[in-house]
């Protein structure tokens, strides 16, 4: 695996502990390396749950699991392994995950429903029992570690440990929200992505966080994208322990609802971008803003076109103005755009207006920016109101020397 | 530009000249490149024309003055300029595309919509209406040329010339169909495919051309993807100057009719697989099948989604048998699929059947499959009878290589 810090990597942030949310790791050894693989959270009772999940149609069964256990609305523990995803794997893999909720339930004295599993790695390969089941009874064991260990521990080709933090006044109580994700390619999250787990000691009624969760997921994972290949596991849990004491959150319009809401999708936008930024061979991270199309979807579609074209990604990769290949990436969408009526923007410069270059148009500033790390490219397609930004990053030789040889 | 032949490329074919049918070329210096870059076709008055162009909504103007010349049906002349494809440029590369049919049709004492013009290159620049005037002032005195120098003159990234030939008997006379092709990478197409051309000597009436043309791009053009990325100037165009002497084609109820459009589907097939063999930076050529799909229309959408993956196509580039890949592509394609009804193949090797990998899987074939240059996938989902093959190749280093620094 690409061992390389990304250039884009933030340092770990300060996170401070959630009341009711414990997390210790473990070695199950799932692949040949001398590291915590499983990680096991412990949720104090009440603790209310929301998830995204992947919409492939292949999913794994942690994700079926995870499906019909959020239905009760209600959490106790989180066990996540990395190194082998589990996906594919018939009825192996799903009493793989069985065995694993059933232990942890014996272990905490509650349902296996209130178990929730993630898995992540290679694809065909069930989990195997011996080293799930000895790796979750050292889990058991151990003291409690930090959040920086916990999000070490669910990487596979993340170059990086990634976390969030925010806050938010709700019922005159401050409560606090952290999140830790990996991700790193198979990134075109369906609806969502990868593994992230959010936990925050607000109180919270599970219909309410669910619908906050989903919200926050439109501008965040499912506004990102690596590779255009969504993962068979894509998953992102929120728990909700409701140690701060506020009053119980269970609509829109109670105090401190909004409040919440936009630091939950603050919260899932910082997480998103750890992922793009830690993308499989990423030396730049691209911001597409698309404006003036037709719906707000339609300008996402097309901002997503042009996320995914190889070609604006090698472009940019290569430091190389070659504004053109937006304009096919717009072409190509199959959404409706008008050539003569295109805009098209580099950082701060206008590169091309009204269906061709700019009269007069001089490439040093974009040549300028396109050495950053942080690239904007801006669409205006001069049709309506339509508005979208994603977020990718640039397709190097790291990502085919990652994913040319991933599994050896 | 890449300038090592690609492995996967094929001797040029040995094609017979098409009476009524005369290829000249020159260099008008579109790059520093000391090489020809435009070519000159003339054909006999009478030649019937069909075309299929690029679905893009921001189509060069020499694609939207074909797209308009195309419902005469007729033409005497074909421009194709390399190195600039004038696309998204407004009113001077309109101007310039006018300038072009206007003098070619005074040469020839036709109607400037007799004319046909192509032209590949980057987008975003003028065509130079000077060098392209003095490259076709050039191209009207020079000599006569070989099918293998127009071919080798409409190149740019491409690593060999590309050609193909068939024949067919129609009512009675033995017809030649002959074309050339150039495409590598921006290879997406949406109802057509770069540039490409075909000639024969059949007689036959435009719109019985135009179906004909229409239905073997449904199975050759329209099934290839190198890198999902859609041009602006895809641009196929069959001319027919009848010299053949058959009684023309005018309907699929003639004697002959489907002869021919057998000898042009195959025609077209061979020229698609050419442009994937030349894909950027291919080392190995990849045929996906899908059978038991809802729909031929579905199973075409689920082998794009594999041939478009960047995680398969890396896999394949590593020789990696990483058929989980496929699995998550199917996934994510958004169309219907069982997991566990879903069966893959590698070569002839079954890997996995009812959502898991078969028992006892020995991956020692599929292994040794991987190491040659054509590899094939088989999907079966289980659930129908639609079908549907595509062709690609896949994602090495040198596509990063030939990409990230394109124009300089």
């Amino acid at each position: 695996m690409s061992t390389e810090r990304s250039p884009l990597a933030l340092p770990f942030p300060e996170l401070p502990a959630i009341a009711g949310v414990t997390p210790r790791i473990a070695r199950a050894r799932y692949k040949t390396w001398d590291r915590c693989d499983l990680t096991f959270v412990t949720l104090d009772p009440g603790t209310a749950v929301a998830g995204v999940l992947t919409q492939s149609r292949c999913p794994s069964p942690e994700v079926e699991w995870c499906r019909k256990a959020l239905g009760l609305g209600r959490a106790r523990a989180l066990v996540v392994n990395a190194g082998n995803s589990n996906a594919f794997t018939g009825d192996r893999g799903r009493a793989a995950v069985e065995n694993l909720a059933a232990k942890t339930a014996r272990h905490l004295g509650c349902d296996p429903s209130d178990v929730f599993l993630a898995s992540t790695g290679v694809i065909g390969v069930p989990l195997p029992i011996d080293k799930s089941e000895a790796g979750l009874a050292a889990a058991f064991a151990a003291e409690p570690c930090s959040w920086e260990a916990a999000a070490e521990t669910i990487m596979t080709t993340d170059t990086f440990a990634k976390a969030a933090v925010t806050r938010a006044v709700v019922d005159g109580r401050t409560v606090n929200l952290v999140g830790i994700i990996k991700g790193s390619g198979m990134i075109a999250p369906d609806m969502a992505t990868m593994l992230g787990f959010v936990f925050t000691d607000a109180a919270a009624e599970p219909e309410f966080l669910q619908a906050a969760l989903a919200e926050a997921n439109r501008t965040s994972f499912s506004c990102i994208t690596v590779d255009g290949d969504t993962s068979t596991s894509d998953t992102i849990l929120a728990f909700a322990t409701g140690t701060a004491g506020n009053a119980p959150l269970t609509g829109d319009d109670d105090a401190g609802a909004d409040a919440f809401r936009a630091a939950l999708a603050d919260l899932c936008h910082q997480l998103a971008l750890l992922v793009v930024r830690d993308g499989e061979g990423a030396q730049k991270l691209i911001e597409i803003t698309v404006e003036g199309a037709e719906s707000d979807r339609s300008a996402h579609r097309i901002a997503m076109s042009i996320a995914n074209s190889p070609l604006v990604k090698t472009a940019i990769a290569g430091e190389d103005a070659n504004w053109g290949r937006v304009v096919m990436a717009v072409g190509k969408a199959g959404e409706p755009a008008e050539r003569d009526r295109l805009a098209i923007r580099f950082g701060a410069t206008q590169v091309a207006r009204n269906g061709l270059a700019v009269s007069g148009y001089d490439e040093a500033p974009v040549a300028a920016h396109l050495k950053g790390r942080e690239i904007a490219i801006g669409v205006d397609l001069g049709l309506g109101d339509g508005r979208a930004t994603v977020w990718t990053c640039d397709l190097t030789h790291g990502y085919i020397s990652i994913n040319a040889d991933y599994r050896s």
